[in-house]
């Protein structure tokens, strides 16, 4: 285990954490442990371990609707396909807050949001040995613990220059007066369809409140209105509203939108406006 | 963000969160973000995040069969249908801690447990903005929050009155000698089948330990024996028996009742003494 | 409720959890609550509470694989079908930390990963009364708890001949040149299939890195190669690997193991070498 943190001059005092480990395996919790040895006095704030696995663009988003409202933290992220191949690791310096993860585009959303200043490969403060398939307990975790416990990130290895990290495509949004082309970013626990297109997108496709629209996802289409909130539809009728995140979503009064549409992450949308 | 609180003064050092949010989308993480802003010494235990979707019974069982258990606390709970509608959002105190969550019944078996002594809508110490579908982010976990941090709740907002908060209805049971007719609560992880009726109903049909009984549950029923662990019917063998929550409870020695039975949550059960 | 510990003298600062109780139905939160009013300075690490109801063996394994990567703690777990019945619940105090559950095989793992010094029943700081389905939120949390607050684990209850604590048989692998027969012990979020054989097993066998090999996983079989990680496959074909506990594993790059053989734990495994 490498050198313990001086927990007294905390950087963070929060860890946040985002994976498709799943809560089955005690993967989660192998790598808590590891943080609990090098900066003990650090809290941690499990966002969720049940990104599909491997889905980089899943957890990127998961991660960057809820960053905004986290405490200054470090953000540890792993989603992670590329495990033990030449994909770097690496720490992603922002004006509030650092992000620890794959190099494979999963923090970048998140750091935007939150302001790139800096980034850093992860090649210093590794446990040894390191496996080749499970680098969250043993490079990534270590580099969060050690970032809330004082460590300057410069420490952890070379500067990057920021445009070579990876970036993943961003899902396209086409908005015109009465239709707006987007694409289904995921389905939460309620069956709520959350777009890739924004309020602005809305208001750039001229629909208003009490709008009727016609959506189509995927092979299936629904009659909603655009409202604020699922009431704003009868029950079990569609409505199209701005969400907590700022994103448009498609949601059924009492009812699940994914089951009716049979839709998820990266399904198609077509939204035709006042038809 | 509202004012932060003064953790040197903290009223409650727990704050408990029940919701139906799921564990996938980062939802109680952003609310914990924003408990951890407000009162960062608060300590959050979670309860359950896997309530049926806008399932209200049964997020409020579990809330009131999990509080006795819980130290003095701020019990935050959010399972909410009517978000963004005109259902009030309350702190209900109690003689041994704060309830925070949607005036819709939820919270109201745990706040009688605990004994209420008052009520407040919530109106003020909200994040700006709120969003129309994620008032547990933006208006409860804040109150509960500066409720932690050593807020009076009388400063959330006005006082309500008790008779006017809403509740759900019991689900009815009849004991007779002989004869219990009442239903099925919940169904646990292991597939015990908890019954509304309680141990005080069992003694009134007269039914004593290892007295055999016929329970019909929805259209299927098993001769089961009455005891006091699972192990008090041969193996496969059904038992009912006094849970830990103090509910009768229907159950297969190795096996599961749910699925036995294909009953759940609100499916109608008899149980015939001595037959 | 027992005497409160002295926090000032806490002898385990953390105590990690392990159980099969779901995440649906706040039985971990009665026993966190209960640790709470006990040990208030005691910090929870969840290791998983999704060990397949009553599975005994998963719950080892993944206690066992877990607690090394943990700080000093009580570990506690209950895998627990014998609740209510004559089984003991145990404290199996190690040169590393302390164990607490029910004397059925679910801590021996674990205990042997950490050095086994003596065991004790646990008859004395008991919750009064103790229910007879729920020794976890009754027994074995307040013992945690109290070990953490400083408590002697002597005080627990009588000393246990070591000889007399339940052993699970290991699952039995046999490697011959050419040739391993094992089983799997579990499939993990990813599908990666757990063997019980290791890595001295694989150099017994005589294979080596980027060795052709036959795998028969139940009745389905595969040609993999032996490699390090996921990537030293090619797409969507299988790597036989040493996974980030010590173990072999089976991989699918970019797919599930456990689907494309229709494999999970317990299922029969032999690997032949260079074929």
């Amino acid at each position: 285990m490498a050198l313990v943190g001086d927990t007294s001059s905390m950087a963070y005092d929060w860890i946040s954490f985002t994976t498709d480990y799943g809560l089955a395996d005690g993967f989660p919790a192998a790598c808590e442990g590891v943080i609990a040895r090098i900066a003990p006095a650090a809290r941690v704030i499990h966002v969720t371990h049940l990104v599909p696995p491997q889905d980089i663009r899943r957890g990127a988003a998961v991660l960057a609707q809820t960053v905004p409202h986290l405490p200054s933290a470090v953000h540890l992220a792993v989603v992670d396909p590329g495990v033990g191949t030449t994909r770097r690791p690496v720490c992603v310096a922002t004006g509030a807050g650092m992000l620890v993860g794959p190099d494979n585009g999963l923090l970048i959303p998140a750091a935007i949001a939150l302001g790139i200043s800096a980034a850093f490969e992860l090649t210093e403060y590794r446990l040894n040995p390191v496996s080749a398939t499970f680098h969250g307990r043993d490079i990534f975790a270590p580099a969060a613990a050690h970032l809330a416990a004082g460590l300057s990130p410069e420490r952890l290895g070379p500067e990057i220059d920021l445009g070579t990290l990876v970036r993943l495509p961003e899902p396209e949004t086409v908005a015109t007066p009465g239709r707006l082309a987007t694409e289904v970013l995921s389905s939460d626990t309620f069956g709520n369809l959350q777009l890739a297109a924004t309020a602005l997108d809305l208001a750039a496709s001229g629909a208003k409140a009490r709008t009727r629209v016609h959506a189509q996802v995927g092979d299936r289409s629904v009659e909603a209105v655009v409202g604020q909130t699922f009431a704003d539809a009868e029950p079990s009728g569609a409505v199209l509203l701005v969400d907590s995140a700022g994103h448009l979503a498609l949601a059924i009064n009492g009812g699940s939108a994914a089951d009716e549409l049979r839709a998820g992450a990266g399904s198609p949308a077509v939204v035709l406006i006042g038809r």
